[in-house]
């Protein structure tokens, strides 16, 4: 009888470990342009990975940036669902340096935890599936569905060349179900999958009053101030109920269901540790009607990130500026459409401002909402998967953040995509002495066994 | 017969240029550390020509910045008045160079204009006074009236130790009236008296919302943004009427006569000129119920002149920032209190401040208001010479700006501090090709030696 995936996963960890370490070893920093030899041999080692656990293809596709490592088995035969897997390989840079207990790309294990930058985001949770396949293609020689697998080098930067990659292999990423793991656990024993992230849109806002700086004790009183406009048109921009004081903007957001709101209500939330996790002397009471944990991960909001303009150094000058440059940028859920947001954004803008300024809006960027239906059966195969591992029901979260590459593959690929993270909440992304618990990992993997076979049943 | 200080100022004409030009050769930029040797032989220049044509005692006096030239001729008998008058020797800095079309400190005439940095903005307006006391000394061998002459060095940087200066030689600089001329005329043929400027007042509002900058995917809904706070705080301090929205801002306010209003709308405005000079689309309507002259120059406002806060280079960053730092400063007129108004702006502002952040507010600095009765015998005296001179009579004006010297000295010596300039409202002062008109230069001294004249009639 041939040995399982499961016992065979299990009976490996000390091998899939040091796997992984390899990799972690390799410094792929991508905002980081001397770190660029270092992102193309991770791409290197994973397409070479794939190839040893038995791929029947993986290679490195270039791209404007970081290369894909892509790799696929397709000999699942006739009517097997395609499983799609994304991860990237790139890591966020390391500073400040002198905070790591231990060297950030040594990975070492303390207390059941793997240290070290890329663990968690994404290198770990990314190398369970691999360490599920191979547990598969090592046990039974055959996974029981198709599976493509492909990572990209450009994550922690933006993804600024994905968009392009994903339209021209379209047909290559063809599949039934994308599934992502670069989110958390809701904490160490319940699992989460993330049915909706936050779709963004980035707007800079300049308003141009004089054609120069002007003294305010000669000019004080007859020109208008773009700093005094910029503040009356922002202020203008949330009603007193904490509401986008935009018309339409509202009109598309998909109402929140009896049972989403039912099932939220079900998480624990401490309104207090979120206020001390935030740092500030009370929450934000926000969008009339809605909870925080509504608020921030289920209904848009707009947020100022800077303005520019006058005189700002130490000491005072008396300056009206001639003009000011804000950043705004708004969080947007199912079924807002960014440009059409943007147009709504632009229109309100115009009328809020006086005739003794010009206005120009523009349009930075945007990234659409994304939504899953949870009860469809490959969710459902989530779920289950989840229960088998940890032994709980997994909770439904929507996310605050925006994750381009969700929405992207959703809109391109047209199948469910699904965010099954195995990461924990204080995982110190992006921080000094990142880590990744080994018990995480190894359930993580289990989960994807599940997950791989449970699939399998969803025959065409 | 003794020939007259007139016709000795006439015959003199070149040998005045040629010691103004020597003055102005020297480049006494206050704001650069690298000419305070430039700072200090002015003075000593202004010190020896004080001495050589008659002042009894010059001096240079040191103070913790640039020294004070002083000098003073007190044999005018008993009960003549004492005139203090009042200009400063240091420059602005000459850049842009390349703008200039003769080097700043090699001065030359052009056009029946002295072209060169300090023409105008002070030392020439400042020579006329020496020229005339000189056409006294040298044709009567003395002053109609006792003369005090002082000239700081420090005027374009704020005049940071003129202040204590003033409070420990308040002896020495008692007077019966202050003359200052370091303004313009209102064109070149209608000579203007000062007799109003705007006070100031600098605060700091700093807004504390989260402890560190944090991201608006994670807590957009939750965290009051510290620049949204900012918008709405400022927002508020005006209301639909233009008017500053602070309880008791305008309650010591002194209202403007019917006989400043009717002066006022007697001097010529061209709306359109002064939006094309400030370069906005249209003028800001300010304050409802004043023109734009008078809400330049004699009612009080309220100027935001930068916000700090959040990301504001090139790109986009989501960070909701964890403070915002605002400057703004007020104009205030007589009778408003600096530190009254401080105390109103304060309370105002931790009125607005949600209790989603913590405030603090700054009184950075100051400045009186201050204002000399037009009627007082010594302003008359003025009008009377300015009459003599132009053939016309002056016009009286508010100014919106702000001269920290004259409520200094309006303060602690009690007496009418006059500003009559000689200067045009096209000199470029702070600007590249300064200049100082020479017929403005040649009225400018015949209007002194009227002015002494005229003020030693007033006999105690």
């Amino acid at each position: 009888m041939t040995q399982s995936p499961f016992s065979f996963a299990e009976a490996h960890h000390a091998d899939t470990l040091n796997h992984l370490i390899e990799l972690l070893r390799i410094p792929s920093i991508s905002t980081a342009p001397e770190h660029r030899p270092d992102i193309n041999r991770a791409a290197d080692w994973l397409a070479a990975h794939m190839r040893a656990i038995g791929f029947e293809r993986a290679e490195v596709i270039p791209t404007g940036g970081p290369p894909i490592a892509y790799g696929e088995w397709l000999k699942a035969g006739p009517g097997a669902p395609t499983l799609l897997i994304y991860g990237h390989y790139d890591v966020q840079p390391t500073d400040p340096d002198d905070e790591w207990l231990s060297p950030p790309f040594e990975p070492v294990v303390r207390d059941g935890n793997l240290y070290g930058r890329g663990t968690s985001d994404d290198k770990g949770q990314l190398y369970a599936h691999l360490a599920a396949a191979e547990a598969f293609l090592r046990t039974q020689g055959a996974l029981p569905v198709n599976l493509k697998l492909f990572v990209e080098g450009e994550e922690e930067v933006g993804s600024p060349h994905l968009g392009t990659f994903v339209q021209q292999h379209v047909d290559r990423l063809a599949c039934d179900a994308v599934l992502i793991s670069d989110t958390s656990l809701l904490d160490a024993r319940t699992p989460a999958i993330v049915y909706g992230v936050r779709g963004m849109l980035y707007m800079e806002v300049e308003i141009q009053g004089p054609k120069a700086d002007l003294h305010s004790g000669t000019y004080g009183g007859v020109a208008h101030n773009p700093l005094q406009v910029t503040a009356d048109i922002l202020a203008a921009l949330h009603d007193a109920q904490g509401r986008v004081a935009i018309p339409g903007f509202y009109d598309k957001v998909r109402p929140l269901s009896d049972r989403e709101r039912a099932e939220m209500r079900r998480i624990p939330f401490d309104e207090e540790a979120l206020c001390n996790e935030i740092g500030a002397p009370a929450l934000w009471s926000g969008e009339a009607g809605y909870t925080p944990r509504e608020r921030t991960g289920t209904r848009p909001t707009l947020e100022i990130h800077g303005i520019r303009g006058g005189f700002v150094a130490e000491g005072q000058k008396t300056v009206i500026p001639a003009k000011a440059l804000v950043k705004v940028s708004m969080r947007l859920v199912p079924d807002q459409e960014p440009l059409e947001i943007a147009r709504l954004f632009t229109q309100r803008i115009r009328e809020l401002t006086p005739p003794t300024v010009k206005v120009q809006v523009r349009t930075m960027s945007y990234s659409d909402p994304a939504m899953v239906e949870p009860d469809s059966p490959a969710v459902q195969v989530a779920v289950q998967a989840y229960r088998q591992a940890f032994g709980v029901e997994p909770v439904f979260l929507r996310m605050g953040g925006t994750i381009p590459v969700v929405p992207m593959l959703d809109k391109l690929l047209r199948v469910p995509v699904i965010l099954m993270g195995f990461g924990l909440p204080d995982d110190n992304l992006h921080s000094p002495n990142e880590k990744f618990n080994l018990d995480c990992f190894y359930r993580g993997i289990t989960t994807s066994i599940h997950f791989m076979r449970g699939l399998a049943a969803l025959r065409r």
